[in-house]
């Protein structure tokens, strides 16, 4: 069945400290857009599910497989299942819209969804 | 391979009269940033592929299955395949953000990507 909602008037969902998720839970795919606190790291992880993102308002510099990256709004990003990547949000902090393929089973549990 | 780029910094492949894409494509699914022009009417079409998608800017008016709904920024919406659905631009166009699972062949095909 179709889902719509305005998806940041959701009670957001701690993701870890200094973010905030806003997940659209599909059936093979998934949004979710994540507000990160300035400064915030995302420690360096990896998953088997493929991920693509946007930057929507902020920067934040990513690490890829070992490589750094300064991105800022409308860049864009595809990582494989399985590369290694993490992120430091900017001074302003950020707001980044990603998908992952297949859903995140444990975003889900984590959403009560 | 990790693609990091500045996805409207790329040229628009044209979607149809008044919409053109900015698309993404990984393995499993794709993004696909999609600007439509005032009024521009999307008929209503469905396909195998589940559809997710966001609202970045302006308004359009969605059908989903027969349901209209006026959708501004943050609205969301997920579109499981089969489903049948179409669009209208508001006054000021809309910037949305779409994404599906699979990877879209002929959007492929389109941005001879």
């Amino acid at each position: 069945m179709t889902q719509i909602r305005k998806l940041t008037a959701d009670r957001p969902v701690e993701l870890a400290p200094g973010a905030r998720m806003f997940p659209l839970f599909g059936e093979a795919g998934m949004l979710n857009v994540v507000d990160v606190d300035p400064g915030t790291e995302i420690p360096l992880h990896s998953h088997p599910h493929e991920q693509l993102g946007i930057v929507l308002a902020g920067e934040i510099t990513m690490t890829f497989g070992g490589e750094q990256r300064l991105l800022g709004p409308d860049d864009a990003y595809q990582i494989p299942g399985g590369v290694e990547h993490g992120g430091r949000a900017g001074p302003a902090g950020c707001r980044v819209l990603d998908v992952f393929v297949p859903v995140r089973e444990d975003y889900r549990e984590l959403a009560g969804a």
